[in-house]
């Protein structure tokens, strides 16, 4: 019979990279089975595969990936979202990255997991619901794959939960500056079922961040009005 | 940084209607935006919204928007049914309404948010699973969109999880009277693959009534027969 | 108003069965309603239906399940996974079996839950995630629909959450011993976007439990890596 208890908490497996903040893990396959890169559809170019996935939270976890893609010589490959958070109403996230050796994906994964405690930092969870925030000055291809962001621009993002928060944040993002919607999802549309409006959008830095700004302080004010005030997993980077 | 603490749980913002148990709030859109409404894909009709939606429970509160909308002039423009219910095996609801004026769709949503107390009470849940019944003695337009339920017509639904209880209960409502079965869902047909077996009918009131005491009650045996007793949100309305 | 207090958890309903670990719940339907059986979709040949579901866990329920119908007069009519596990990351199940008469329906169901407590021995819940391994060194017709098992061969299943944990295992599993893989799924490809990567394989028997027993121990490590230790809510049954 099994005892895991003679497991140790300090892994040493050449394919564990670490941990963060949400149930986050960063694994390496070094030269992942033929057979399965098969079943996997995502093209036979790459044998080292980062793995990154988290139980909670979507867009600060591949906001801190694409970072760490941009900075390496890894691509991304497969961006999926499953339903999740853990018993609250929106997602986590599944990744996985392609790179020529495995230091490369290595290298890409410990950025990534480094970056989310800081983009972790605008998911607001309370009794009630829960909020979620990016922001990007200059979005790349994890974000572009993920949200159909425009490369090179500027990027934000928001999810509401319940549903409603979401579209009401939606509606005063894009009175608050001049952005263009890149993605728009509800229960029904886009999302894995989640129980969140979100919506993605490409512009100008100073009108992204303005429009992100202003619907997480609306937002925020909604939430609250729920009757219980949120935790913060990270620290707020937004200002 | 972000200090949330320095938000009030008095909502002063005009888009802030109200909150009801099971995480419900109900909120209003004066002059919804046009690139967002172009993206929401409901029509360009209306420009005043209301926005209805729950982390748990579905059929109640949809029994109480179908009311609010019966009794103002506003229209019904989508449902959507989130995998949610806060860890349990059902779903949430997320409802947006249109009027021609704000008071119009904030008046509906105000009566929705009253009525929901009642209907939240035929939502049954234990440590095990969950049950909800709802019954409307002339189902209305949110009632038809939702579970196609015939307008006019008396409506019962019901649902349970474990599924297993939800396809018994099924068995036993249209046996106990006859009812017309316009809605049966599974976890992989229809509902947002929640853990549920769900029956919609209508048909007359008397047997409506019949079909949904008779399951109600056969559903809390199998239900309590799991090992824990059910929790009420709130006054059971169904005698 | 109904008062749930008044009913006994000693449920002497026909319809029930019993009840096993993880909230499964086994039940009988004697005669089928017709309306609803043509509802169901899943032929009229059968008037007698067992009915089983659980709100965690997939693979050692069906494994149950396959014993139970292979060692019957009875048939598998549809197995679903539903997105549950209350409020972690994977699915739970619900099965509907036919057969001639309601004692061989009964009997069926009798044994699923009586093997339940068994198969369940190989699910590993931690803070973090979770892990689910299966084997059979005989698949029959309820792993054949559930997973795609090749019948008669043995089969292996395994399931890992957070998604990323999943994924390393699959790797680990097919280059452990030659199998072949039957079912690849993903949080967006056949999981109904749990947050999971799962494998299923057929094969030799000793290749197969070879397989499992390596993917376990690599899968272990790693969601203890994340820094809790798993419940077993069973007994490991694999060594």
């Amino acid at each position: 019979m099994m005892d895991v208890t003679s497991i140790s908490k300090n892994c040493t497996r050449t394919e564990f990279v670490g941990t963060a903040v949400l149930d986050t893990i960063g694994l390496v396959i070094s030269g992942a089975d033929e057979q399965l890169l098969r079943q996997m559809g995502l093209g036979m170019k790459y044998r080292s595969l980062g793995v990154y996935s988290s139980r909670t939270g979507a867009a600060g976890q591949l906001t801190a990936l694409d970072e760490a893609v941009k900075s390496t010589n890894t691509e991304i490959l497969s961006v999926e979202l499953p339903r999740d958070t853990k018993g609250w109403g929106g997602h986590g996230n599944y990744a996985v990255i392609g790179g020529d050796t495995p230091s490369d994906v290595r290298r890409a994964i410990e950025i990534a997991l480094s970056l989310t405690d800081k983009y972790a930092g605008e998911l607001y969870i309370s009794e009630a619901g829960h909020l979620e925030f990016a922001y990007s000055s200059s979005a790349g291809k994890v974000l572009e794959k993920a949200f159909g962001a425009k490369l090179g621009q500027a990027f934000g993002f928001l999810a509401g939960s319940p549903a409603s928060i979401g579209l009401v944040m939606a509606d005063n993002a894009v009175k608050a500056a001049e952005v263009e919607i890149v993605n728009y999802m509800t229960p029904d549309k886009g999302t894995r079922h989640s129980n969140e409006v979100i919506l993605a959008f490409s512009g100008k830095a100073d009108n992204v961040k303005e429009a992100v700004l202003s619907a997480r302080q609306l937002g925020l004010e909604l939430l609250i009005a729920m009757g219980s005030y949120p935790n913060v997993p990270g620290t707020s980077y937004l200002g």
